[in-house]
């Protein structure tokens, strides 16, 4: 296992070989400025649904790509290996978690198709650099996470209800926020809610489903943005035969740049 | 046959009503300010290597809508029916035109999944509202499409060029007209390539692979834009056992508003 000192420096082959030599870690803060992305793998006889799924579902479910059967190769990273570049990862049997581990380039089936999903850090660095303030990241903390009572479109045999990342905003920035992530339709794009929890279904914003509790700054705003979990919670309660996700927060670090999901108007 | 006075002023389901009694006309200029889309369906085993193609090369290919099997409705215009409210369809029989027929109701088999592909006539209207000349109206001809050396990113079954479609712009304008539909990434986005049709490969912007010639005016600039023709190129060359297309021109005509589809940032 490598010792890395200043992992937000880091270039992402770096980081993927720290990954590849045994390191675990959450990736996010790691390799700044440079996507990562949320990853689902099912074998071929599924790839249909989850792709039609997130065609219809575009806000949650941005697919950035999609490797061929039995492939491990993205264009995202040329020369990384989706079996073994991810710091963890989660192996599911018939819609349960079987096992959580650094490496499944054993464990990789000759029809499995890889997703790689947006992921709402992308544009959390736009965010920053124009000083709007993450309170999740203030406090050490994961983005807080629920499950709304909005239901995605069905395809298939998938279905489920759109998950949310939430972050505090003071109310003077909302409008900026809103503006930055809007500019990145390809990850999450705008947000989807602002400033009614009940509307959305969350009875507590303190209890997350996923992710950590974020305590509010006085005069901010709970802003709500589609979220990368939501594909992977419908396919698991659609109990797929097996399956290969990354761990919460454990990412695979793309060679693209955040600035690349930027529309330019 | 309904006889239609002034078509760019029907709303969308008066226009289709008159398709669906008989009329066949090109839709450029029908309903003003709402989209168009292309229409390709295939049998369910081509679907994946169709929504893969269509992700893999999102610039020529933007899917607005994907049906269910055997469904002919679609979320773009609730009511409507793909199989009857376009004013003319093409059906392909292992990759050749078998026929052009104005309905395709009793030919719609239950496994056929239809895909609404956006469509350059969307960023149309928002270079007209900028007072962008756009020359093709104003000759009263089809826009010129050019099968280019670049190729697409193939997905299963499916390879092939991309194609594009060119329109002349004032030099001082192609900044204006670039920024325009560059705020639309869903119905093609910003041109690909500006200025240089030798690069593209083209010989002779006179002389299209599809629609018609354009004349230039003094100090007009070719601006070329990835096209919805593509992926009906890339499908016919890989000769499906069956597909309906929409016939080149005459489109599908939904309920959205073409604004929808801007990025407001």
């Amino acid at each position: 296992m490598t010792t890395v000192d200043d992992p937000a420096a880091l270039t992402p082959d770096r980081a993927r070989a720290a990954f590849r030599d045994g390191t675990v870690a959450p990736t996010s803060g790691w390799a700044t400025g440079f996507t990562q992305t949320n990853l689902i793998a099912v074998p071929r006889d599924w790839a249909y649904d989850v792709l039609l799924f997130c065609q219809r579902n575009p806000r949650p479910c941005p697919v950035l790509d999609v490797t061929d059967p039995g492939s491990t190769s993205t264009v995202l990273a040329p020369g990384a290996d989706l079996s073994r570049d991810l710091p963890s990862y989660r192996v599911w049997r018939d819609g349960e978690l079987a096992e959580e581990v650094g490496d499944v380039s054993g464990l990789w089936p000759e029809d499995l198709v890889a997703f790689s999903i947006g992921c709402s850090f992308t544009f959390e660095t736009g965010l920053l650099a124009a000083g709007v303030p993450l309170r999740h990241l203030e406090q050490g903390r994961n983005v807080s996470m629920y499950v709304t009572n909005r239901q995605c479109r069905p395809a298939g045999r998938l279905h489920g209800p759109m998950v949310v990342s939430m972050r505090y905003i003071p109310a003077d920035r909302v409008a900026e926020a809103i503006r930055i992530s809007g500019a990145m339709p390809a990850v999450h794009g705008a947000p989807v809610h602002a400033g009614d929890p009940a509307d959305l279904g969350i009875a507590d914003p303190g209890r997350p489903d996923f992710g950590d509790a974020v305590e509010p700054a006085a005069g901010d705003v709970p802003v709500f943005w589609a979220c990368g979990v939501t594909p992977q919670a419908a396919l698991m309660a659609s109990r797929p035969p097996f399956a290969i996700t990354h761990s919460p927060g454990h990412m695979f670090i793309t060679d693209h740049r955040d600035s690349e999901y930027r529309v330019s108007v």
